[in-house]
Parts: C-alpha cells; sequence; structure tokens
C-alpha cells in the first residue's frame, strides 16, 4: 500500500545518535569525539549489582515491578527535590515527574503548549532532539541569533522577535543554558536575569534544559533560570543519564502544578511511566549509598579529559582553531578560521580516523555554523584526547588554503 | 503567568489507571475487580534476581548501560521475530521494534500517520489509552458500532464510514481482536478477514493491538490480521507487560520498513530507546531460561481465576447479568439488566468493598454502555473472587428497580 505520512513527518530528521549508538556497538579504531557518551568507568557497576542483588528480596514486587503512577516513585520524586534544593539551590513549592531522560520532557512540554504553527524559540546552535520534538507536533522551531564570544543568545533580537509577536504564536524559549550543546559555554548570571525578564515582559514559558548542570570541574555554578523563577513561567528539565546510566533512561522535569498536570497526563499518553526497577534502584542509591560521591568521582574524570583536550588544543594555531573553555559539562566546540576547506578538513580526518560532529548538523537551520565542530571530551580516554587533538591539528593544517596557496 | 495549552489537551483525559495505581501501592481491604494488573505471584522474581546477578559480570556494560539505538537490542528484536513466528505464526519480512509498552506502539502511530482533525476509527468500546494517543495528535477517535453478541464490530457500518469518507480523513483502524479490552472478547477468524478485505478495499491502515494474545486459557488460537497481511497495512504491537512485568515497559511493534524508520524517528524523539538494561534481562530470559514455561505458568494461574468467576457469575441469575465467556486475556464483560438502577448498585458496590470499571469510561463517546462493568480476573485471589462475585450478585439484586416494586 502507500502510506500516507503526518505533515509533522517531514520536518523531522533522523539525528545522527541513532546510527552511531549502533556503530559505537561494534568495535572500532576511530577516535571519536563524537557522541555525548560516557565512558564504561563512568558507570558505577559495583554499587549497582549490589544494590540489584538486595531489590529483589527487599523490595516489594508490587513497587519493583508492577504498573507505577506516571508521576514516577514517590520516594525518588522527593529525593530529587531534595537534592535540587541542596545542589541546585532551586527551592520551590513545585513537583517533580519523572520522565524518560530530559528529551521526554521536552517532547511533553510541546505537547502540552503547542498548537500546530506555534513557534518555539532556540538557541541557534542546539540540541537536535529538541529541535525534532518540536517539530514533531507540527510547531516551528526559530533560531535565535547566538553571541557566542558572550556565551550567550543575542538578547536585542529576543526582544524584538518577541515584541514583534503580536498573534502570540511564540510559546516556548528552549535554552540550554548550562554547559551549552554543542558550545560548552553557560549564559552568565546577568544575561539570565535578563532572558527571564524578557520573558516575563512578553509572557513566554522558558524550558531550562540542564541534562549536564552537575558536571562542573571549575569555579562556582551559576544559578540556574529555575531559581529566579518567581512567576511560574521556567519548566526545568534534569537527566540521570549523564550522572548514572544513559540506557537507564530517567530525568525529571520540575514545573508548576497546572503546568505538571497536563504534562503528567501527556506523558501517560506517550509510554504510562518511566520504568520503576531503576525508579526504585536510583532511590537506593541516593539514599543508602554514597551518589554524590560518584557524581565528585565523574567531576573528577572528565575534569582530567577536558583538562588534556584543552592543552591539546592549546598547542594548535589559535589563529586557525579558536574555542571557548567550559567549565563543566560535555562538548568543546571549536571555530575553525574561514580559509580552512571544510571538505578536505574532513576527509583528512576521516583518513586519520578521527570523527568530530560537524556544526551544521546542530544548527536549527542545518546552515551558518559549517566551520564549526563540537567535540565531545567525555567518552575518549586522555591518550585517545591527545592522539586526536593532535591529528586534528594536523587535518587543519592540512586543509587550510593559505597554507597551500602559501606552499605553491 | 496564565498558562495557554494547547488545543489537544483540551481533548485528553486522565485514564483512571493514574490515580489507581496509586491506590494499588496502599494497603486495602477492599475487593479490586478495576484494573489490568498481574499478581505478584506472576513475577518470576527468582529468575529475574538470577539473571540479574549474573548480567554485570557477564554483559560488556556499553550494552548494559551506555544510549542505545532506538529500535532496540538486535538480540532482543531477532528472538521477538522469532517467537512471532513460532507462537503467532506471523512469518514475514518486517523488523520489529521494542517500544515503551504497547501504548507507545499507538502513541507513534498516530504520530506518523495522522494530521490534525483526521479519524482513527475503533471499537466502541476500548483502551482509553489509545483515545488518549489519537486525541493527543489533534486526531479524532471515531467508534464502529460493535455486534458484542457476534463478538466483533459491525462490518457493515465499518464499509459504510469508509465508503462515505470521500476525503480520505479515516488514516487508521484502531482494533483489539485477541481478548479485547474491555470486552475479554475475540474477533472470529471470518471476520478479521473481512475485516482486513474492507480495509484493503478503502486503503486504510489497521492497528493490531495485541497485549492480551498469549494469554490463551481454551481452545486453538485465532490467527492475527498480521497473519492475513499480504501488502503491509498492518501495524501489529505486542507487550510484555502482561508475561513479564509491567514496571519494565517493554512491547514491540512491526511494521512495513518504509513505516517502520518513521515509527523509530518518531520514537527517538519521545525518548530516544527503552531501557536497556530491561531489553537485555527479557533477551537473556528468553535465550537462557525458559520464558515459555513462565507463560504456561501464567495462563494456568489465570485459567484457574477466569473458571472461578465464570462458575461465581453463572450463579447469578442471566436475566439480571450476562457475559460473554472469555477463552484468554484479562477481563470479563457483564452486562446488567435495564431495570437495575446503575447508581444505587454503585452504592451498594462501595459499600461492599468491591471495585469495577463502568462501561463508560471504556467508551470513546463516554456513554452508551453504563449497563456494562469490566471485571478483571487477574490480579484478585480465587478466594477474592468468589466473595467478590457474592457480592456483586447481592448489589444487582438490591440495585433492580423491578425486586423493588415487586417487594413494595
Amino acid at each position: 500500500m502507500n502510506y500516507r505520512f503526518a505533515n509533522r513527518m517531514l520536518g523531522m530528521q533522523t539525528s545522527p545518535l541513532r546510527e552511531n549508538a549502533k556503530k559505537n556497538m561494534e568495535e572500532s579504531e576511530v577516535i571519536s569525539f563524537a557522541y555525548g557518551f560516557p565512558p564504561t568507568e563512568a558507570f558505577p557497576m559495583e554499587t549497582l549489582q549490589e544494590i540489584s542483588q538486595k531489590i529483589y528480596t527487599e523490595v516489594d514486587p508490587q513497587l519493583l515491578l508492577q504498573y507505577g503512577a506516571t508521576e514516577g516513585y514517590p520516594v525518588l520524586r522527593e529525593l530529587i527535590k531534595e537534592r535540587l534544593a541542596t545542589i541546585n539551590h532551586i527551592e520551590n513549592d513545585e513537583e517533580v515527574m519523572v520522565v524518560s531522560g530530559s528529551t521526554q520532557a521536552m517532547d511533553v512540554a510541546v505537547k502540552v503548549l503547542c498548537n500546530e504553527g506555534d513557534i518555539v524559540l532556540c538557541e541557534e546552535m542546539t540540541f537536535s532532539g529538541a529541535v525534532n520534538a518540536i517539530r514533531g507536533y507540527g510547531a516551528v522551531p526559530q533560531a535565535v541569533p547566538m553571541k557566542i564570544e558572550e556565551e550567550s543568545i543575542d538578547l536585542e533580537v529576543l526582544e524584538e522577535m518577541l515584541r514583534m509577536d503580536i498573534h502570540h504564536r511564540i510559546k516556548m524559549l528552549y535554552l540550554i543554558p548550562t554547559f551549552q550543546n554543542p558550545l560548552g559555554t553557560s549564559i552568565p548570571l546577568e544575561k539570565r536575569q535578563a532572558i527571564y525578564d524578557i520573558a516575563q515582559k512578553y509572557d513566554v514559558v522558558i524550558f531550562e534544559d540542564d541534562p549536564y548542570g552537575d558536571l562542573l570541574y571549575e569555579g562556582d555554578p551559576i544559578p540556574k533560570i529555575k531559581e529566579m523563577d518567581t512567576d511560574g513561567r521556567v519548566i526545568y528539565a534534569g537527566s540521570f543519564s549523564k550522572i548514572l546510566a544513559p540506557s537507564t533512561r530517567l530525568g525529571f522535569v520540575m514545573a508548576p502544578d497546572e503546568l505538571l498536570e497536563k504534562l503528567i497526563l501527556a506523558k501517560q499518553v506517550s509510554d504510562s511511566h518511566s520504568n520503576f526497577y531503576w525508579q526504585v534502584m536510583l532511590a537506593e542509591f541516593m539514599q543508602h549509598y554514597n551518589f554524590e560521591a560518584h557524581v565528585d568521582f565523574l567531576k573528577a574524570l572528565y575534569k582530567e579529559n577536558l583538562t588534556a583536550m584543552m592543552d591539546g588544543l592549546d598547542r594548535l594555531p589559535s589563529e586557525k582553531i579558536s574555542y571557548i573553555k567550559p567549565t563543566g559539562g560535555y562538548f568543546i566546540c571549536c571555530k575553525l578560521t574561514d580559509t580552512i576547506d571544510m571538505k578536505k578538513f574532513y576527509q583528512y580526518l576521516e583518513e586519520d580516523k578521527v570523527v568530530v560532529i560537524p556544526g551544521n548538523i546542530m544548527s536549527v537551520k542545518g546552515a551558518g555554523y559549517d566551520h564549526y565542530i563540537r567535540l565531545n571530551f567525555t567518552k575518549p580516554t586522555v591518550e585517545e584526547i591527545i592522539t586526536g587533538i593532535e591529528r586534528l591539528g594536523k587535518a587543519v593544517d592540512k586543509a587550510d588554503m593559505k597554507e597551500i596557496y602559501r606552499a605553491s
């Protein structure tokens, strides 16, 4: 038969994750800076094995294996709220819902807030899963230009876009304010406050996606936009993919009651509830084992990797390849100089078996960022980072048209 | 702030599951025939504990805990295909995707096939989660009248609805052909073939939802509509909620390649992939332990419950309460005679601490089935079934206006 697919499917693209999750399972000599994956050492195998052994004898099977409440395991929800208060200084009367990764938080938020044709503002370069979620309900992702050097979006343009939106088609502003994907940058405090004030002035919801927020390696944390939320306009989403394990699909979303009720309903339709066995596992980990020590271990591990990658990049000529130093998270985003032939650059990288994510893949428009590349520093080892960045430097040199011109 | 919710949210209702999943966790003297839950004995605790102990030492953590492919663990997908071939006689070239319960299969199917305003035909009484999934994309569930005595939908009306649909707004026919929820009935073979032929004639997709299909207690299985699918118009969805554990959220969907590709993309946006730890657990169970013996154990367990419930119902006056004997599944649906005051009936049931699901909750229109009740026979014990059905009989007697009239 001839399938007639819904219009919304036309706008959605397969994200690189899928294909490459498969590749990841295969053996390979490739040095990959491509995907936002944790390394094997990041998984707390012994603790998980220990909890998994006691869980079958000590926990009621009706809790562990039965259908559960859509909003999640009450004990875990409470632990998440306590952690938000103590670690992130987010203290309020709002409740959290457990979701299947923060990806699902965005999916249900769009479902609940956007009619077809409505607009969601995004950073120009952002997480492609969020862009797909927006398109998945026939809504339109619209890029707010960035001021990358200032680690922010352009606030004047943001305000202008909202001021011009006389028919109130803009329903949400999607941001990854902390250790942004792909940029690795963090919006400074005063700009966060300014963004919140603009959102308030034009009455728009902010979706603060914060999957990397726990992974701070240097300096003081910047307050979350959610911390400034005086009138319940910020949906705050967190994830355990980066601090427990991605495969378990556990994240959470915090929102005011009226909004959370609708998010719960939307999630119920989508998958009833998130895996309860893992909700119990995580609650046990947080209650009876030292979960924060595990997070500290990850921070030390990744800080070493980040340092190695920055050291390597700093050895390359800064007029050819530049980047903004992240203080946390998963990624460094590099800008290559305009004289570099990107087609040749990727060709040399491939020959040298190094993989990176091209900037345009992370661009809402799919264009405009062809001289940017995203590098992940959590999955590779320090040795791979050193070798890989050296090879990257060679590819930069070889693909620079200015060098080729000089040599000829 | 004032939230402006998307229009699609207006049509969605909280399903009874959510509230009652919570109640289920509380202790209670109530005899519940309400929810489609397995009992504690249904969970293969020893086997799961055994697998969970070896899994951390024998399985690659990168498979167990890392991000995985959206379509699922290849080994599990192959095992599901083999099981479909040997147990359900569904043998074809199509692939399966692992989903987070068969609820998600319907969610992504609607996402992929329905624009706003499109129609999905459903049995008049059906699973409310599917109805919510349809409304969740702004599509419209439309009830096909049933011929309950014939255990089918009205084929003449079905054909008339499709014939009248000159603008091709009807995109899908959603059916639970085997051990229907809430009716417990199964569409006979010749009617399945007739439904398929009509779908073919009017070029519409069939969604065959089969979460109960494995639980056959008596007689021969009826071939699935998917078995008749010569031109790739049947999306077939199965679930492990009823034969492993609901909390794990594992189901699957089978569809032709072109359609499955889109379903995979839709699922990727929703939750990236289903819990991989449990995909590995289930694959281990199916490969190295006797999974079919476990299914047989469940069938014996539930057959005993079904027999007890039918015995109890058969002791009640058939002119007041009648039902069609199921040969499998989770539910019996009873029709109470018109002279019963349903308000009084539910009041007496509540006094006697028995809970059932009112027919109208399972009705697409939310009306027309007020004298029907759905009874689950898998969760209560045989003792609870005997006592509960006796109490149900008393409530029927006491709420019958004819009796009250006679007595006065």
